[in-house]
C-alpha cells in the first residue's frame, strides 16, 4: 500500500471531524431533528464544506454506522473465546454506551425511514455473517444451521440487554450470570 | 361506580383523539422533532385546546406509554400459560408493531431526555413486577430470586426480538423455536 499523501490525510481527518460532530448532534437531538447546518456548525465548517465530504445526512449516518459495525466486528474477533458472554450479558457490559445509543437511534429511525432501514439491514447482515463465521470456527462440531440459530439467539440477548441497560437492573447479576452460563453451555454442547 | 356524565365522556374521547394524533406524529418524525403545534394540527384542534388536556408534550408521551404498558400487562394476564413464548420469540410475533416502534422511539429519546428516561424506568418497573407476580403464580416451586432472573432474561429476549424484527430473519424459525423451547424448559424446571 502506498503511504497516504498529506492531502489524503487531511481529507480523512476532516471526514473524522465531521463524523464526530454528527455523532454529537445525533446524540443531542436524534437523526431526524439534526440538520446538515447544525452538523456544520458543530464541526465549525460551512454547509458547503460538509457537502464536499458527504452528499447528504444519510451518507453521514451510513459512514457512522459502518464504523460502529467495523469496531464491533473487530472487537468480536479479538476475543479468543465465547466464555465472556454470560458475564457481559448479566452485568450489562457495553463496548461503547454512545455507540449503543446511536444504534438505538438508528433502530427508531429505521421504523419510519426506508433509507435508514436499508442501512440497518445491511449492517445487521454483515454483523450476522461475521458472527456465524466466528462461532463456526470456535465450535466446528455444530451444524451451520445450529450456528445460525445460536447467533440469532445471542443477537437477541445482546440487543435486548442494550435496551435493558436503560433501566435499573432488577435481579442479582451473579445469579443471572449463572443462568446465562447454563444457556451458553447448552448452546455449544457437543450433540 | 357512577356512570360517566356526557361531559366526562367527551373529555375522555378528546384525550383519546389527541393521543391517537400524537402517536401518528411521533411515528412520522419521532418524539424530539414532533411539536405541540404539529400534534394539534394532526388532531384538528388548536394548540390552546391541546393544553386543556395535556400540560406538555411530555405529558402526552407519559399517557401514551401508560396505555401501551397497561395493554401489555393485560395481554400477559390473558395468557394462561408461558408455553407460547418459544413460538412468539422464534417467529417474532408482535402484539402491535406500532407500539413496538413507539417504545423504541422512547428508548432512543430516553438516552438524551431525563424526563423520558424517568417514564421508561417507571414503565419498566411496573411491567417487571407484574411479570414476576404472573410467573410466580404459574411456577410456585421457583424461588423469588430465580423468578426475577427468569423475567430479566425473558425481558431481554423479548426486547431484543423487537429490535431483530427490523431486519430479515436469518435462521430457520422452526429450529429457533426448538432452541427457545429448550431454554424455557430449563428455566422453569423443578429444581
Amino acid at each position: 500500500m502506498q503511504p497516504k499523501t498529506s492531502q489524503e490525510q487531511r481529507h480523512q481527518q476532516r471526514k473524522d471531524e465531521i463524523i464526530a460532530a454528527a455523532r454529537r448532534r445525533f446524540r443531542a437531538s436524534g437523526f431526524h431533528a439534526a440538520s446538515m447546518s447544525q452538523i456544520a456548525l458543530e464541526a465549525q465548517l460551512s454547509v458547503g464544506q460538509i457537502y464536499r465530504y458527504f452528499a447528504s445526512k444519510d451518507a453521514i449516518i451510513e459512514e457512522m454506522i459502518r464504523r460502529i459495525i467495523d469496531y464491533r466486528i473487530a472487537e468480536m474477533e479479538n476475543k479468543t473465546e465465547t466464555s465472556h458472554l454470560p458475564e457481559a450479558l448479566a452485568w450489562r457490559h457495553s463496548l461503547s454506551p454512545d455507540d449503543d445509543a446511536l444504534m438505538l437511534e438508528m433502530a427508531a429511525e429505521a421504523t419510519r425511514n426506508p433509507q435508514v432501514q436499508a442501512m440497518m439491514i445491511e449492517a445487521d447482515a454483515r454483523m450476522f455473517e461475521n458472527a456465524c463465521n466466528y462461532m463456526q470456527s470456535r465450535h466446528p462440531h455444530l451444524s451451520a444451521e445450529r450456528i445460525r440459530c445460536c447467533v440469532e439467539l445471542l443477537a437477541a440477548l445482546m440487543e435486548g440487554t442494550t435496551l435493558r441497560r436503560l433501566t435499573p437492573q432488577k435481579c442479582d447479576p451473579t445469579q443471572l450470570q449463572l443462568l446465562y452460563q447454563e444457556i451458553t453451555t447448552m448452546l455449544f454442547a457437543d450433540k
